[in-house]
């Protein structure tokens, strides 16, 4: 398979062929294209033409484009299609997505195009998810599953399923229920090939099947189902009946989201964006962190300022405080990200105390190193012994702390229930630059005896 | 479901059982547990009490446990079995988790050990695995798959499919070949489900499918399998022949190692380690970025010494180094991010040119809030309008290059073909840093005509 690759050359050719209202050949040429890659090309298209391409197309690819086009222009497209229109969308998509897109429609739309669903199934289907809290298993869940009752022998189950699978795009798993819809386990498909048809389902299904409250947090299904290796999972509401399901594939969205949302906090990005947004959208994620550094740096120049005794006799100190900084920030960084990845996969053991212990340890072997090679370098570089012997130590004491300080603020942020992902970017190393440039002239001051 | 927790309690209960050898007891309290609990349960004791376990339970369990558990601990249970015992195991598993086990065996062991596997299939299945590089589809493929031929009816398919589903835990897909074993399309469960008896595979099967070359990289793999919403994907060798299938769950796993080596490598650590690491493996990750950092701060101390005849008059310049240092670092790590993301998603259209200019934009914008705030505040605190001015101006320039750094650098990387990732760590903040520094001071200088 070679992936397909969108082109300048291809992007120009479609948008003249829209100029042109050639309907045939536009069909022709993305017949063959796979929908995600239709999302691409329509994700670089004005809003004319992607509105022109989606009334073109047919409604069951234009669905499955929908889905995977970027919010902001589904949104201009959405607003140029008519209520009945939408409705043909959504009747092609499965309930998880059609719900999402439902979601994204201005209120007054809403009530119009879920009266323009023909299926009126599908439509109560829609209605019941949107109740649901986007971040729950309840919002990430589809209604399409194959469901059978324990009551039934395999013949019936046979005949019930072709009838269901019509609208499961996938058949992960049967599940079996009792006549109060109440999640009893499963049946394989395997199962089903090599049963007699006349066995009842209650003598041949397993009754052991993992699933997840609708309430359950999307990020706790992610790690249940990447655990167990499931490929689906069954959501179950407060009475423990059958809901809903979800499949891995929106769970590996839940996993690349976390992770990029963990990687942009950890660079001081405080909001989802992405290198196109607008520069004001792009402002807002980065300006407050900034407006933390602003601070803390200011909080340092203060630290400063009140040793501004020491400048004239050892000014050599003051060329060190970026070194200084940086090395708190870095090593703060360091600890916390070990942290915050060890909370995310659930493998830290053992208490606080243990792990501070450990830290310290590291960041005093880590700390003497690198203050050892600092100590020739500066002692050769200024012939002074006493001072260069000063910053080192200083810089083993400033790496403990910060080790220390990085290693902590996670752990704590954690015990309080707040994502300490948040604890790794910006706000670590600011701490860490005040608490650095304090210690580092504090004990200067102590060694040179000013 | 209430997911299993693993409590002190219970370890300590099982570390009883051992000691006393009560293995009935240990068997009927690990019965209902699921392999990955048992997985981390192991991850706990010492290799003695491990190996214990595992020689106790049935391996059709064990050898999913064994799967599971952390590398050094499977090294040394292995070490403690037979190659017959490593070879029972190896019966149990998927052709390319057993692929992995022996690739970890010491290379004496590993010819015995494929000797012992009764079924010889799957013994050349295993060593055709071993073949291929670990960091390649091929490296990632398992062997089990359902394939039927174009010529067969669905009558003999099906009697086929049932004998080959035997091997295959989760059918996805049947895959359709040649005589000559090529790849040629699918057969969906769905179909067969719904076909007459008699047609020929040749006439309703699915001629599109996707699939990846053996020697794709395991990253693009998951873009695609992503992307296109798969849950298997079928392997092709240069002869276009299917040689075995990929599914969503190994995938899983690639996504989320890649998102945690960008993320460490974003926090300065330069190899995968867990915080329960020793400490010097730990410090081999960290180390070199430290050292790094003080080879920064050693040039940042040499640049201000530079400018030492301006501390007499302006030493408040000095006293505002770290912010400086800290503003360069947190707008590059910001900007190299969002690129680096951008390029891991393949969402960054446009030129490079284009991306410089609008990150200058942005850098300018918020420089010159930032710049605004610190004027005020410097100009109230310390009275000298002219060194307040000089010092908003410097921070201004500094944000823009900065920014100019912190997106050109990621951009430059990936079109080298390095891994862009390396520009988010104290690379970025460290070149940013001297960057920094030199550019306030010289413009500070200009400014304030010394």
């Amino acid at each position: 398979m070679t992936p397909f690759k969108l082109t300048d050359e291809l992007l120009l050719e479609i948008e003249a062929l829209i100029e042109n209202q050639q309907n045939s050949k536009l069909e022709s040429l993305l017949e063959e294209v796979h929908y995600a890659d239709v999302a691409e090309i329509i994700n670089e298209l004005n809003e004319q033409d992607a509105t022109y391409l989606i009334k073109l197309l047919d409604s069951d690819k234009t669905s499955d484009i929908l889905t995977e086009i970027n919010e902001d222009i589904r949104e201009s497209i959405l607003n140029n299609l008519s209520a009945k229109e939408i409705a043909g969308e959504l009747e092609e998509l499965d309930t998880d997505d059609a719900a999402d897109i439902v979601g994204e429609l201005p209120k007054e739309m809403i009530n119009e195009v879920i009266s323009e669903i023909e299926d009126r199934e599908h439509a109560k289907d829609i209605v019941e998810l949107l109740r649901y809290d986007e971040n729950s298993a309840g919002g990430l869940m589809a209604k399409e599953l194959v469901k059978v009752r324990e009551s039934w022998n395999i013949l019936t189950c046979v005949k019930e399923m072709r009838a269901q699978a019509e609208n499961v795009t996938r058949v992960h798993s049967i599940y079996v229920v009792d006549d109060d819809d109440k999640l009893k386990g499963r049946l394989s498909l395997k199962d089903l090939l090599t049963t007699s048809t006349k066995s009842h389902i209650r003598d041949v299904y397993i009754p052991k099947v993992d699933s997840v409250s609708v309430n359950e947090d999307p990020e706790e299904v992610a790690k249940i189902m990447s655990k167990y290796d499931l490929e689906a999972i069954p959501v179950v509401d407060e009475m423990g009946r059958l809901v809903g399901r979800i499949t891995i594939d929106d769970i590996v969205d839940v996993i690349k989201e976390e992770a990029e949302k963990d990687y942009q906090m950890a660079a001081g990005i405080s909001q989802d964006v992405e290198a196109d947004d607008s520069i004001w959208d792009l402002t807002k994620a980065r300006l407050p962190w900034l407006f933390l550094g602003l601070v803390g740096g200011v909080g340092a120049a203060a630290i400063m300022g009140g040793f501004e005794d020491m400048i004239s006799k050892h000014a050599i100190l003051f060329f060190f405080t970026p070194l200084i900084a940086a090395m708190a920030g870095n090593v703060g960084v360091q600890s916390s990200a070990i942290i915050v990845q060890g909370l995310a996969n659930d493998d830290l053991k053992g208490g606080v105390a243990n792990r501070l212990i450990k830290e310290m340890l590291l960041a005093a072997l880590n700390g003497l190193i690198l203050a050892a090679v600092l100590l020739i370098f500066t002692w050769i570089y200024k012939g002074d012994f006493l001072t260069a012997l000063a910053i080192s130590i200083s810089l083993v004491a400033v790496i403990i702390v910060a080790g220390l300080i990085g290693t902590f603020i996670p752990l704590f942020l954690d015990k309080r229930g707040i994502d300490p992902a948040i604890a790794t970017g910006p706000f670590i190393t600011t701490s860490n630059d005040i608490f650095g440039i304090l210690i580092y002239f504090s004990i200067a001051k102590l060694l040179l005896g000013i």
